[in-house]
């Protein structure tokens, strides 16, 4: 190991560069970090550590010769698998930080609450004059499904479980989440929709879960459901969501993420009684929190370790 | 100690005779309590315990001779004291309970989160067709004051603590709860108050609390500070806290308890886009659970040991 310090490159949408690089600055300087941003002009071939994500425009590898770990800024990796390819030997690693977590996490407690105190319902009645001395039922009797436990989807069911709610989860393999029930595979899908009162969605898109919520999946749910959607758009088929509020058999859906976004304007989303659509804005990546945990990982890679959250390119995430 | 079951009697507002006899005579039976029932006729000097609210119309305890407690069905108890007395030597127990606590918590949890991530602002840009990329804060950017710290209000401050919020308290006494900033006294209040983004009232109605929320006080809060009140109706200046609302100074208020209930039909409350009325809800005492709160404290006086909650008539709860 050489004295220099490792050169990393930051590769962002341009409207990006400025926060990120002040803030990558200030976090190599506080935790005397043995990198350095590298100066304009550094041949691609010199850089360690490209931080990034796809709307940099940077899609191919090939020229960074010596790098040693591409540290995504975003969580959804699907933008670049099978569409970019990166070098077999060098770990691309999905962005997982506790501002971006805990703000998914929050994003999902609130909408999760809201359902279940029904406050949709008191604030119609507050504007109508209506004392109608109905209460929800405790959050002990109610059941909340979360489809999808990697980092964001556990500490999610992690923070139903401490907010009292029946929490059921679901994931491709078998997982063990302290106070959740888990299931997996096709028959654990539809065992974890059935008993779904509110049912979040945080699952990776990959073509295995593209369309999971279909007409026939939607119908395992118990009548009045709520879907709260922070994954990505394509989880759900439109159409067959559409068609489970007209009927009631949906009563509302939270909507962050869509097949196109912005959503259109001519979306039948926008403007539905039964559905509140969020603009992508569940879970943000914050800088300085992000720029903390990708340090934390060039910590790893210069100790040797192995890093974290590291894209499987077959598995899709 | 005779070996003659001690006599309970029920004395509730007649519409919940029903529910709460068979609740009680289900919880008595599973815990083999050596406790009955008393059978229609009984003379009230037969006594030992009474399940009790003020509804129930005995506002007399001088025939009950022999009474070792009198356990109220109700958190609040304002309705009692300074109005009706009972023996000194009888406990009178405000209700503590697993079930209207929990509801009680939730009901804040729910309204904060609302707050916090401004659902309602989400909601309009849904009815609206307008894809806003606004996102708020993380929880742990944000204050949120508890006014009260008894049993309800330190179960809702460790909630939100585990939710992940800045949390203050303030209580008439020196209180210790962990992760929470603890305030009291005159000057705690402005500062609770100067921090509070979100306000949680869950105060017990004394002479010293009546009119808390006036409009000296509310002038403490933050702009755009939001208030939910689940404590007392007469703890807010009504009129100060419509100024608040129609200066903005206060965002909005979601209010669960009124001088007059059902808030009146013209109340300017009712169908103000600044306040959310819902009616008396936030916390229900449920029979069975309750059942078991009033078993627990019998058990205690079976042992010889002081019951819990008892109110102080002077202190006023």
């Amino acid at each position: 190991m050489t004295d220099a310090p490792r050169l990393m490159r930051i590769a962002l949408d341009p409207s990006e560069m400025e926060e990120w690089t002040a803030a990558m600055t200030t976090v190599l300087a506080e935790e005397e970090m043995p990198v350095e941003i590298a100066p304009a002009g550094t041949p691609d071939a010199e850089i360690d550590y490209l931080v990034y994500n796809y709307d940099s425009g940077v899609h191919d590898f090939a020229p960074f010769a010596r790098l040693r770990a591409i540290l995504n800024t975003w969580a959804g990796v699907e933008a670049v698998v099978g569409k970019i390819a990166w070098p077999e030997h060098v770990p691309f690693c999905r962005m997982v930080e506790p501002g971006l977590t805990e703000g998914m996490v929050e994003y999902f407690a609130g909408h999760a609450m809201r359902y279940h105190l029904d406050i949709d319902r008191f604030q119609a009645n507050s504007a109508a004059g209506r004392w109608d001395k109905w209460s929800p039922p405790l959050a002990r009797d109610r059941t909340v499904g979360v489809l999808g436990l990697g980092a964001l989807g556990r500490a999610t069911a992690e923070r139903l479980v401490a907010m009292g709610f029946r929490v059921t989860g679901w994931a491709r393999s078998a997982k063990d989440i302290p106070g959740v029930t888990c299931h997996h595979g096709a028959e654990g899908l539809m065992a974890l929709l059935n008993s779904a009162e509110i049912l979040v969605v945080i699952l990776p898109l990959t073509p295995d879960t593209t369309n999971v919520l279909n007409a026939e999946t939607l119908a395992y749910l118990p009548e009045g459901a709520c879907i709260i959607n922070a994954g990505r758009g394509p989880l759900i088929d439109d159409d067959a969501l559409l068609a489970a509020l007209a009927s009631g058999h949906v009563r509302h859906a939270t909507l962050d993420v869509f097949r196109e976004e912005p959503l259109p304007q001519a979306h039948p989303y926008w403007r539905h009684p039964g559905v509140t659509v969020t603009p992508h804005i569940a879970a943000v990546t914050r800088a300085r929190t992000a720029c903390q945990a990708i340090t934390a990982q060039i910590r790893r890679d210069l100790a040797g370790q192995t890093l974290c959250h590291i894209v499987d390119p077959v598995r899709g995430y």
